[in-house]
């Protein structure tokens, strides 16, 4: 165990002088982003960088007794099984993860490594829906306690699922929810699948006294329409046309080259144009999967919009990011946040968390009302230490 | 003066039962922003286009007590000697105004014309500053007396002047608004000039009754600058460097490719995101004169960022409006706002305005506050009736 | 006849002391293109305009014999019945032709509008093929003896054809290409229709002894590609990805948004690229209907490739441009040099001609030696005179 | 030495069984193009990378008799003295070198480092221009001597100067291209600085029997504008304003901060667009210094052009590359083809190599037609074996 001892993340939960660690279990814990949010933790923690894109290591988020990034503990379901550091070596050859970093976090993806469990169901799986439930609602309790943790959180980082599900059986990422439900755990959503939101679920969100939040995280294209959209209410500019071309390498793409799939993300995308301008304008949303971009992706966007006298304008926007790279701290940010209000008592469907989603539970869609719903929620979390 | 009988803007004033029309004087009353003002008030009042544009006729602003746009009688200052009614007919023929609009009021605009003073001063002028800012207010005076206002605001839309004018005299749009504070108006300076800023007027803004805002209206790049720079901030995004470009065809980028009028301009825009994000990035604004753009401009915007772990991404947007269509609403309201001001006793330099603005009399930098800041000045104004 | 003895174009055929006309026949008389082409024409004629954007203007077609702008006289047929002068206005108020042309030529474009015959089949036509192809080019003859012209050329310029059509019926623009040929008549095919192309008139095709050439304008996008795959092949680097959307307002637009009329598009787009690079890259073309942005379209290109060492970059190009006014002069051109190649006794497809087409019959796909191609073809012409 | 005996291309010269090494004296050898050139030879030598962006690896240039990648043998002048491994080790961790190279040929670097000799002049530097030329033409010859090459071509791939050199001084640029004709070898400028051109050197050149080119490697915005403006003419479009922005970061960003250096640059630039279109268009070029882009570079190029009837329309263009990778294949091309000159006899000015520079030595300027001359000048290396 020597090689874990020099590791300050992985030892942390028994370190901390009798404060308990909390644990992050990853639905699609081998994943780019998991092992992003894995390895980035880990450097964080070490010293390495910079808390740059947390938004809960800024002085707004001080107060909020959030877990410190040091005691979060990693665990996860996976349907792959190729090793973590593994994973996280390809990252670092595609330029994802910098230069150094995976030799200097190998420790902690291996404790992580160990901590992963077959996901499911394959194809051919023989269990029933309830037994795959109470196997991942085993696994989780298990980790929770063999870590002695506090409370763990499960986030959803796994593909995309297409919307309909063939068969009677419940989606993918609709069973990890319930496991959730039934072990106890703050459960977030950061994919547009169907989740704890499945309408079969209904009855056990109505009886789970658990925090949840979702669904799919804004990351790029959304995020500046969520920013762009309401300057165009304000200044009563009228968006004719809103038009947009996203090209994804890696995992993502190819999943929502599937229409069923793109149909589950392009409804959260639809939605923040009609909620901040009103009406939904004319124009589509292509995703298109471009394996050349690797973990990179383009979105562009064209808005045609009508000023005074019906003067006809346009706005384009171009951005360019790496996927796993934005989303990795928004989940570590709302990982502590649902672990956080889990730990205060708060219960059901955080809308309050709507800055980090295309397709909230609730609450406004404007990006900059969306901010101060998130530091005032923080400032109820101080003030219920 | 049958012509005038069929003009619902130009009769407005007597016509209203009682109710005093509102003056508009604009500085620089032949140009491009201000024949789009004048027509387009026009083309509005006689239902021939929708308000697109107008912030004060979105709901928000319904209680404010705001004059008609129906009631508002325009006049200025402008040293060029053109025909209003010719402007509009380029502005027609390059697609500013639209195809009919010209024709549908050139009765509006021959009677604004018939109110517009020769301004100054000529290179070659032998009055003294003193005298010249008594000659503005008097034709400032008698525009209002002549046409029965209940009260006047000035309005400067200029070209920009350069940051430095050599000689003892006070630049030009300082005169201008020295005038209007001598007679008493409400003052707006929609450029980046000094005009009420300047240090020596300060007495005078001291003894002054009359609300003032300015300065440099935000209509383009600023303007999406003031909504992203917060959404970096938000997200805590590391911003490495912001560069720009803008083309300006028209007036104004000759004015600007003069190296101090830019600077004055660039003041502006740097204010902007070093508010927003706490320090001044790297990178560089330029302000070319593209002759070949006509009324149209492009502004595009390099923004390089660090996310997570130190990784490099990029947004770029491209603004491609048309400059008098994406001032003129705002002179309107700005117009209207600050006329309610002054009728509701409020004085000095009003910071609620920042929404309009590249370099507010303070307040917020981000556009969202700034719009939460004026809709609350409404309120404001609702009240106070 | 006095409205028409104003109009140089119209009376062109009799003034021009023995020769004789050259006949335009366009498929789709009604629409955009063919209207921009007719109004523009009688404008250079009129010298209103100078010959911006029409090859055949420049001095290395001066020798070639091709027929002069002021002898053609147009015609053709269309399914639509509005008045071409009305839709000239429409495209003045549109900003697709400029302010003042129409007035100027409302007497040509009522002559043509003469000329314009039923086209067809409607969906309850009870005609067959033969018989559709019997009456268009008895009305083709019809024009070209009625107004005593040297001979006809035939361009469609129709909205274009989904892939496959039910039924046992000829798609239309083969219909029209049959009726082409049976009347004599040179032939060019401006959309990726099937026009003479069809396999089933291959027969006729071999017994014409006419020219023809085609297909599908080359106007944007893939004017674009053209010119850039071939730098990339050049300088040895590796496209990985060419991804790409179009914005298209207007009628194209609308028959796009069908899959099947846009594969047929795409075909030709994929064409370029696949020549140029010698295989075809990743990445997808989308053909978006918008009609907010009227006749104006916007084509955003994103070439992800790769330089020495595998270094990843990128090339991004955004088109913005009309596309009637982008059609026309190749139109234009298209007539003018098939027309002439009819006199000179060249028959069969063009592989000359590729300059002009997304999908030509033949010949280098890349612009630059498409263009030293059509240069060579002109002095041929030349030399044959 | 067993370290290099590893190294094919380090022992090259020797084991070729009889055929001598060409040498490659870089001025600048310890810059980012330097190390890339010598590190991504050594990588192609190797067999671990396809030679991607090489011209002269491409079959047209087959049987022109160019020496072997495995032949070239480095050395150069330079006025830093960090070692090769530590740039390229730098240029790893920003990604310009892949991951793993900079390991696999330390030894041909540390080979390379060895041949480096101090360059000149330093600001105190005693000796007369005379001397400079002397000491670094025995640099050169002894280079030459020492390793037992063929021949050496020297290739500026140092920063740009600034236009004027105070002092009656020699620019350092022409002082090393006086001393490579001192030495008999072969010169390339792959920079805007004067080199060879410089009017003092030109009894010099009158005297001297090598080849040179030059100048100022083209492998950005230029190459694009290079294929781009022939496009406009060949269509007969008008282009009206042709504007662009250069971000760049690294050690050129800097240089060309300098207006000086900037103005240099820009001549050539601008020669491209006049020489292809017949006319400058308006419009300015911007080279911006922007360090956060690191090896990286940005260039939005925005071009307004006239179509048919005056119709305004806009190209974009946005090219993001590494500027080292885009320079390196072009600067092993230039020498493999000045070295191969030489041989064949061939002496003077290389009109032939204008597809490599921005300012070449006569030819066209439209890409195309510089591909053709250079496919031509192979051609013509192929016949003189």
């Amino acid at each position: 165990m020597s090689e874990f001892a020099e590791s300050p993340a992985a030892g942390a939960a028994a370190a901390d002088g009798g404060v308990r660690g909390t644990g992050v279990w990853l639905v699609g814990a081998r994943g780019s982003v998991a092992t992003t949010v894995v390895a980035g933790c880990a450097g964080l923690v070490a010293g390495l960088y910079p808390a740059t894109g947390l938004v809960t290591e800024t002085e707004e988020f001080a107060a909020a007794g959030l877990p410190a990034l040091s005691s979060l503990v990693f665990g996860g379901h996976d349907t792959v099984d190729w090793p973590l550091v593994k994973r996280a070596e390809m990252l670092g050859e595609q330029g994802v993860l910098p230069y150094g970093l995976v030799r200097a976090v190998r420790g902690e993806l291996a404790v992580a490594d160990g901590e992963i469990r077959p996901g499911g169901p394959a194809a051919d799986d023989g269990r029933s829906d309830e037994e795959l439930i109470a196997a991942f609602a085993a696994d989780i309790e298990g980790f929770t306690r063999r870590r002695g943790l506090a409370r763990t959180v499960v986030v959803n980082v796994a593909s995309t699922e297409p919307v309909a599900v063939e068969g009677g059986r419940l989606p993918a990422s609709s069973l990890y929810a319930a496991a959730a439900l039934r072990a106890g755990c703050a459960y977030v959503n950061f994919t547009p699948s169907a989740g704890v939101g499945h309408p079969a679920l209904e009855e056990l969100r109505g009886r789970a006294d658990v925090p949840w939040a979702g669904r799919d995280g804004k990351t790029g294209q959304t995020l500046l329409r969520a920013v762009l959209a309401p300057m165009f209410r304000q200044r009563a500019l009228g968006v004719r046309a809103w038009s947009g071309t996203n090209l994804l390498g890696g995992g993502d793409g190819a999943a929502l080259a599937d229409p069923a799939a793109a149909a589950a993300k392009n409804a959260g995308k639809n939605r923040v144009l009609e909620d901040n301008l009103g009406a939904l304008p004319e124009g589509e949303v292509h995703i298109d999967e471009v394996p050349a971009l690797g973990e990179w992706k383009t979105a562009w966007d064209h808005v045609a919009f009508e000023g005074f006298l019906g003067s006809r304008m346009v706005l384009q926007t171009i951005w360019q990011g790496c996927d796993s790279a934005l989303a990795a701290p928004l989940v570590l940010d709302l990982a502590r946040l649902a672990a956080r209000a889990q730990e205060a008592g708060i219960a059901g469907g955080l809308a309050e968390l709507g800055f980090y989603f295309k397709d909230p539970d609730g609450g406004s869609a404007a990006l900059a009302e969306q901010y101060d719903a998130l530091v005032a929620f923080a400032a109820r979390l101080a003030g219920g230490r």
